[in-house]
């Protein structure tokens, strides 16, 4: 509210105003009226609907949020129970939750502040099941800011992080609203109760901007990770600890290796994880293009690339935040290291705009359709199907043309750190689990004595495992093609320094290569690489530490991170780490006085009880 | 507090008094007075020293706390910065900070409580450093609760979790204490500063506490991860998504393999940290018994086995929580799961009682020790060393007899379902990467040009990487061993039916071979089973989660942990999720009253601002 008088007093943009509240980091109960609210209403309501509600929307006057999990579910949309019937005598919808498990469950700002929400409610017209649409109804008066007759709202309690937030639940008793509350930008409900379908175009153009927001994801769990990375290198280089001789000046706890071989992966996967973000809004700006020449083919595609590239870049955020956590010792525990906070503010990420599971089997579902494609053309002796550019090399699954033979080649480290053998590598390793979900599948099929269906049915889904493993190596193969893509367009923008380059391939050559040990098992069971080259792999990845440990301070002040926004005792740009800690416990208000607060009512009563006397 | 109380009344024993603490889980600042303050006076005091204190500290007239950690130093002991130098004048120990890192910063109960601390402190005679030494400080005024003259204290601010407990600040200026401060059952100082060293058998007694601490933190990891479990599996088992058909049931989501692959391991994980806190239990209770007759032979294996062990296990628990949280999609998000506290509240055992990572540079060390003595036998043409028995097989890196060639073999399911088969993959698994270990030593020391010395130098710590792998091997060799012969030992006693322990030994036939699936890579590496042999593991984990899917509710059930203690809307014994959900958030004190807690200071001046009227 700070941020939209300031927006008012200093005239700024919208654009402005996005970036102090991204500064500010505060997620309260507008995000959602922000986040999905506006943006549905915009994309879904007709003419009127926007002169009816966009103006209070913007100004404020109402606040919204989107409802649409409910306590029975999450992932299966189809499922939701809430319902909205046509009552044609007096041209209204009746909104109900007619169980228990049809209570909306989550919808952020739904608990305490939204005063209205888009609602998906399933379509009932004359009794016909139509399946849900979103519908615009008032949850709370506009004075009193109590529910509006037959709404029961409220605050579903507290979560591991984003308190800030108040997610809420939500149920209907026959809330009567007007037929214009159904958003009929699409799809239709007439006078009579007619319906008409919205056109197929609008499915497509739904899943163009999920691609949008899911690069937003991917790029966010780069500026997070970094964020804990940053904090982590810092503090690991300048604390000390454990001298070599008695009296000796301590070791930088950053030299000791298994601190490097934390720490410095991380900074790679974070610079990965940014040009990741850069490189979907690259794509999804090639298909835009296309797009509006009424061109939607590459939309699968970019459904597939933006679903496993959320889920896996969601994870590496998780897993990485805690790998600098816990690099910390005892400091990575306190709130006033800001790792913490990230921490439980983030895993929600996993979650949300689609399960991490889920989106890797949406994503498995796209590539072994392209290989069935390939592998029916191959036996048909058709010509091979044309293939979107990420998943080309799935072709290799029937001809080796374009793959380096690694195995059997007698390479040393400088031979390694070459993108064709690199991506080589990675691309043999992704036909390798290709193949393995192709077979598990059918073997799945055949013990169950069911349809090898894909994306559903008895078989896929005992073959779940191998299928979100086959989208996550896809993912880290285009995390791969994707940072030495970008070193390489910046090489030819000329804007950086060849030094500074120079330092950004060697840690892309980290990257790729410390993911290679890290999943060794995939690499030798293909036979991509041999057992007896895996010590290459674990040599280049330890002489690669060396070789960045100089530059890794930089590679993290480059991120940018301000000290307010790191919020750190440990992380911040100057290293002062032991007096700022000092400072700050001795602000928590805890301190506030010498006995501390639980002092008169509990422990006093019990120390002093009977005459008490110390005789030290 | 509550519990003393109840404790006189009921008249109730030392014991009971602990199970009752142990299930009302609520830490507090009275941890550490319990845990460690109680336990040092005891090991260390003199009989006059107990006399003066004791029956104090025991009726909680004094509360204590264990000082040790500075915000300087953790784990490098040797460097702790608090002076204790003795006045030969007043008879006194003058305690000081000489520098902002010496300021003692963690103990718990310090913050606000404790009103007493073993402070450890380097002891100064005459100018002479004798290193760290524990002292019996009084910190605050019995009667007042204010810090006594020249003792500054407090809070050290929020934390991930455990905030019950008052994690403190110490900082000391000038204090003076009488000389029998200094705790003395081993080291002490005379009337004249001389000083009398500890026997030397007291350092080993103390390592030998170190061991049941740890052998309890084993334990308690298992407690923690199979709440974890029984909470996300009772969830997965009831929790229903997706219809296979429109219209359909929807399957339970512990069906689809993702599900169970990352639960019903999880479960297995949890049996064996168990019985492993059981098995450490027995190792040590052999050990008292050689120990009175003078007989502290086992020490060395006993430490290095708790130190890995310790490390292991804190780590498979942290990430085994996260993998129940993650398996519950939103509802893990939620604190009414009961699973973010579950997690939040324990990785802080990855750090204290000593960070992990050194834990297994401990272990690692005396692993490597055994083998240069092994190999040195060898290549001098002596016989062998006597090995303990959990490092045994470490001989076979100079013969293998004992070890099957299992990658020579063409074994099937069933011929993997075998201890001896199993054993062996484990133990040749660590003699591989005990070799990488002592080569990357070695390379290292060439490089570096540099001593290949064990435990310490720039090879040393120049190798970690490999050094803390094959401490983790070593651990799950442990706990691999200790899984089977728990079940040998249940089927001696007969107290267990045939078909339970049927299912739990394939409960352990899973344990061990899904983390052979996890780590294949130092399988196939090794060459301890042949690339083509991964599919056979692949199918035996998916075999076996098949096998044990029947069975999962009741080997959660088996853990025993009662509603109270799980304190979970999702995991409660009865299944009811929805309806215990939707109370428990409608109890949440936002819902208090209906318009929320911030309303009328910060939304209705901002909602209401200009006369807002809605449209709709
Ligand atoms: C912080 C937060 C904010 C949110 N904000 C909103 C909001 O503003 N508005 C809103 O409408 N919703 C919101 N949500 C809800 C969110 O969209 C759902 O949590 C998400 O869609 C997952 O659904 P679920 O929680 O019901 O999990 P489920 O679908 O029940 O999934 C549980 C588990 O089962 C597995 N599973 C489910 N189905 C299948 C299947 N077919 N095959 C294999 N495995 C399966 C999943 O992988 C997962 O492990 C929010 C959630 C969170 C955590
Ligand atoms: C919740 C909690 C409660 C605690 N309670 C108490 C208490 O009651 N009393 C008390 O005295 N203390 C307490 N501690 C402190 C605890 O004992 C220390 O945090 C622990 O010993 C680790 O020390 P540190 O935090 O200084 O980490 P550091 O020693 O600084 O370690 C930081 C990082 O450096 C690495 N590192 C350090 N030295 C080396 C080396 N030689 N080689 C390789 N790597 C190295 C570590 O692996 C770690 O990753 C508590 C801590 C926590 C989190």
């Amino acid at each position: 509210m700070g941020i939209r008088d300031l927006v008012r007093k200093e005239n700024l943009t919208y654009e402005d105003a996005m970036t102090i509240r991204k500064l500010v980091d505060l997620p309260g109960g507008f995000e959602l009226h922000y986040g999905m609210f506006l943006p549905t209403l915009i994309g879904q309501g007709t003419e009127e609907q926007l002169d009816a509600w966009l103006g209070q929307a913007l100004s404020m006057r109402i606040v919204g949020t989107y409802a649409q999990t409910e306590l029975g579910h999450g992932t299966f949309l189809r499922g939701l129970e809430t319902t909205a019937s046509f009552d044609k005598l007096t041209d209204e919808f009746v909104i109900d939750s007619p169980t228990p498990t049809a209570t909306k469950w989550w919808p952020g700002g739904l608990g305490k502040t939204a005063t209205h929400a888009v609602v998906m409610c399933r379509l009932f017209l004359d009794g016909k099941d139509l399946g849900p649409h979103p519908f615009v109804v008032q949850l709370r008066d506009l004075e009193t800011h109590l529910p509006v007759q037959g709404v029961e709202v409220g605050d579903i309690g507290p979560k591991m992080g984003y308190n800030g937030v108040d997610n809420g639940f939500l149920r209907f008793d026959r809330v009567r609203v007007p037929r214009a509350a159904l958003l009929s930008r699409y799809a239709k409900v007439d006078r009579d109760g007619r319906y008409a379908p919205p056109p197929k175009a609008n499915a497509k153009s739904s899943y163009a901007t999920m691609v949008v927001v899911r690069a937003d994801i991917v790029k966010y769990a780069g500026e997070v990770l970094s964020k804990a990375a940053t904090i982590a290198v810092r503090y690991n280089a300048v604390r000390r600890q454990t001298a070599p001789e008695p009296g000796g000046l301590e070791e930088i706890i950053l030299n000791y290796q298994q601190s490097a071989r934390n720490l410095i992966p991380t900074v790679a996967k974070s610079y990965a994880l940014i040009f990741m973000g850069q490189t979907m809004w690259d794509m999804y700006g090639r298909f835009e293009g296309q797009r509006d020449s009424g061109d939607f083919s590459a939309l699968p595609e970019l459904h597939a690339t933006s679903s496993c590239l959320k889920a896996l870049c969601t994870w590496v955020t998780t897993a990485g935040i805690e790998v600098c956590r816990q690099s910390c010792g005892g400091q990575g525990y306190s709130l006033l290291s800001g790792l913490p906070s990230l921490y439980t503010n983030y895993v929600q990420n996993l979650t949300w705009e689609g399960d991490n599971t889920i989106l890797c089997l949406q994503a498995a579902r796209y590539l072994v359709k392209q290989l069935h494609a390939i592998l029916a053309a191959h036996r048909g002796g058709r010509p091979q199907p044309e293939l979107a550019q990420t998943v080309a090399y799935l072709a290799g699954t029937v001809s080796d043309d374009p793959f380096l033979d690694v195995s059997r080649q007698d390479y040393e480290f400088h031979d390694l750190l070459s993108f064709e053998v690199l991506d080589s590598i990675m691309a043999q390793r992704c036909l390798f689990v290709a193949g393995q979900a192709l077979d598990n599948l059918e073997a799945n099929a055949r013990r169950l004595d069911a349809e090898p269906k894909i994306g559903e049915g008895a078989a896929w889904n005992a073959s779940h495992v191998i299928m979100v493993k086959l989208a996550k190596c896809h993912g880290w193969l285009l995390l791969h093609r994707s940072f030495h893509g970008k070193i390489e367009s910046l090489r030819k923008e000329g804007k950086v320094s060849d030094a500074s380059l120079r330092v950004l391939e060697s840690l892309y050559h980290l990257f790729t290569i410390s993911h290679i040990e890290d999943s060794l098992g995939d690499f030798l069971e293909g036979n991509v690489l041999a057992p007896s080259q895996s010590q290459l792999i674990h040599e280049a990845t330890q002489a690669l530490l060396l070789k960045l440990r100089p530059e890794v301070v930089c590679l993290v002040d480059a991120f940018a991170h301000d000290d307010y926004s790191l919020n750190s005792a440990i992380g911040a740009y100057d290293g002062d780490v032991y007096n700022r800690l000092y400072e700050m416990a001795k602000g928590s208000p805890f301190n506030d006085t010498q006995e501390g607060p639980a002092w008169d009512d509990l422990l006093k009563p019990f120390l002093t009880r009977r005459g008490r006397k110390a005789k030290l």
